[in-house]
């Protein structure tokens, strides 16, 4: 069992009703009990996913102030710039949020030659192979790495 | 306080070593403690994203089985099959796996108007205004319905 603390106030709007939530103007984020919220990044000019991954309330008050994507990092428990290591920021070209309100979808111009922590432009590198049942193995696409992960997140620790 | 009870054993392969996680062929997707994994459908041509849901393992399975969607809806705590209802089931033209295996990316078919329960296209059709702080306000960007809700998901209820 894992016990988890309910996340302090948003510090955006309320939720209010269904309908405001739904067909309504004002931006009420609803992050989750870890007050967490889930955003996509896609690259803005080839739509591919180049990453899924977190913001905490902070996170996404300094994206939509600052145009840059920052993150909360679950495994490292601490605020992220994207790009705060490697330099390869995330420019926000858009930022949708989905009918309930409890996903983000950023499009974003992504800096330098990739978003993924491996090396490579998208961390969705492998497929996995349809119409099978029991152990299920993946084939890798586009999964050539276009720079040196070592290097990149080594030297500026 | 809310209290989460671990989620049953994976019917895939167990995690195995980070370097089998991010480099390895066999598929051994993480679910959360609920049991749960992120989920991000876009249109295999126009590559917008379309909805981000939950899959189960049963869902997972099916959705690899069948080549189509399936979910699991955590507000109605139940397996769903993406147009169960609406008719606008998803074929599933690639799902791929990220880095640490604990998000997946699929490249869809969406049959009929729309993917979203508010009659729409995608899920994803207010954006955020940047280069703002305090109250943040939506603006409404490919929102035209497609279909009408209350009829497609009454009817067949």
């Amino acid at each position: 069992m894992k016990v988890v603390v309910m996340a302090e106030k948003s510090s955006f709007a309320s939720r209010g009703s269904h309908a405001d939530i739904e067909e309504g103007v004002v931006f009420a984020p609803k992050f989750d009990a870890d007050g967490l919220i889930t955003a996509v990044a896609t690259d803005a000019k080839s739509g591919d996913v180049l990453m899924v991954a977190h913001m905490n309330d902070e996170a996404l008050r300094k994206t939509i102030t600052s145009g840059e994507a920052w993150y909360y990092s679950r495994s490292r428990k601490t605020l992220w710039k994207k790009g705060e290591s490697s330099s390869h920021v995330q420019h926000v070209v858009e930022l949708r949020v989905d009918c309930d309100q409890d996903a983000l979808w950023l499009k974003v111009e992504q800096l330098g030659p990739g978003a993924c922590h491996t090396g490579r432009r998208s961390c969705f590198y492998r497929a996995v192979l349809l119409g099978k049942s029991g152990a299920v193995t993946l084939q890798f696409r586009n999964g050539e790495k276009t720079f040196d992960s070592g290097k990149v997140y080594d030297q500026k620790k």
